[in-house]
């Protein structure tokens, strides 16, 4: 257990954060910080733990500090605060990419601070502390990363807190968990804003008749397409290298199902849609899905 | 209510379509017919009416003929059953694609027979009769499409019985049809198998983490690329002309995210991302998918 844990940014996982920390009294003391300031009346409202004024303020005597606000504002956020840090602390964050994160914290040369990545694979197509949940974090994987000077003591605390939490807990490099969600995570948030954004188009006349009938298959991509804008924008300034590339292959991919339609291919259209299909099972297998048909939707 | 229908084909939606007209009694008699050994032995096991030897057998007599095989066999069917169809019948079909069939039929010269396609927007990632049930099509839309030559009361017919079965009905054009679903089911589809193809590949080091972490975005797709192989090769072969219009303006707006990452201009992603971000209200209030954060998954 932590004496004290600071959530500098309360959006959806920020705000789930809080919940859960407090519904499960992982910590004696919580404190939060958020620059926005009808997120912060919103948790003055509803919380009943200090809701600080700065970063530098709420950081003050922490043991955990989690940064939990877009990626483009850790600097910021960082050198506002950093100076306050409690000796030893651990300094982690909730983050979907991590090597250009890691780089500036590296750069800021902070003295007596465990810096721990975190990247709960948990979300929701909502934003904002209005949409948090508590159980957010229950039976989802957070990804932990941390450079080799990190004592395997401190790796282990930051560990209990997620499992306390509810999550399933794995160690990768910050390298490899750009590489793995770049596929698993940012390449599909690229598909699915390029598919919403050609299927959907205000000039359509049939635009009407394309959301009537979005569910064989488009309202799909809607729900990932929906996601936090700026959030995103940041993931893919960040992991551009990575995201380049996998857009690439996706391109050639595309590319071969585009030739065999228009050789009207149908001996090579069927190997690559049989190809696909066994994936379904892995993905239920693992645990990452219902096997119920649509999701089990209702 | 028909005197006698009679399905042909019965896998996932055939099936469905069987137990349906059994269950709510919209015919006095039913009779079904597939070319699959097992699936014939699956039908006479499961079900009480008469399961034929013949497509020329099945239809016999009957008033309303459902089509409900892969796109690529209707041909076939239609010749070995066409002389045996009732006087006046009315002939339709489940299938997602309309242009194409439309001219083989016509090009069939079929007399006496009232052809109104109908494509019931219904179904799962799962095929074969055992994964059928009789409340697929409640709720769904049905699209139906008939030349002007057939009479109203025909259509309201085919109308009534779709609704029997819990369907909304909705007219269209065979080309409006397959312009409307190139966009909304057919594109998604061959973006989907290309993610999928893409991200699991048996020969990446970081397979099993990809599978693991699936749950940021990638396990949406695995279910559309879980589809049946064959279905989906008929679809793209003939609806290739609207696919591959759809593919090439999909392809640009994909390009255009590319060059925002690769310039990493934020204010443009910023732009892309907040414009489809609406789409998801919009299909939540046409009625086409949960409100519910990750589609109510438990």
């Amino acid at each position: 257990m932590f004496n004290k844990i600071c959530v500098l940014g309360c959006g959806l996982i920020g705000s789930s954060l809080l919940r859960a920390i407090d519904k499960k009294k992982l910590a004696k003391e919580i404190s939060a910080f958020d620059k926005s300031k009808d997120v912060s009346a919103y948790l003055v409202k509803n919380f009943s733990f200090n809701i600080a004024k700065s970063a530098e303020e709420a950081v003050k005597d922490s043991d955990l500090v989690i940064i939990s606000s877009p990626l483009s504002s850790y600097k910021e956020i960082l050198l506002s605060m950093k100076s306050s840090l409690k000796k030893n602390v651990i300094l982690t964050d909730t983050g979907s990419a991590k090597k250009e994160v890691n780089k500036v914290i590296s750069n800021l040369n902070l003295d007596g601070v465990n810096w721990i990545a975190s990247h709960p694979i948990a979300g929701t197509e909502f934003s904002g502390p209005e949409a948090g949940f508590a159980e957010l974090f229950e039976n989802r994987w957070c990804i932990l990363s941390a450079d080799k000077s990190i004592s395997k003591d401190e790796i282990s605390k930051l560990e209990k807190f997620w499992s306390d939490l509810g999550s399933k807990v794995k160690l990768m490099s910050f390298e490899q968990h750009d590489y793995v969600l770049s596929l698993t995570s940012h390449l599909p948030h690229a598909v699915a804003y390029s598919i919403v954004k050609t299927a959907i188009n205000d000039d359509d006349k049939f635009k009407n008749d394309i959301i009537q009938y979005s569910a064989g298959g488009l309202r799909d991509f809607t729900r990932i397409a929906a996601s936090d804008p700026l959030m995103w924008r940041d993931i893919f300034i960040d992991n551009s290298e990575n995201i380049l590339k996998v857009l690439n292959d996706y391109s050639n991919n595309l590319d071969e199902i585009k030739t065999a339609i228009e050789n009207k291919d149908g001996e090579k259209l069927m190997k690559i849609f049989s190809s696909t299909k066994k994936v379904r099972k892995e993905i239920i297998k693992a645990g990452q899905d219902t096997e119920k048909p649509g999701f089990g939707r209702k």
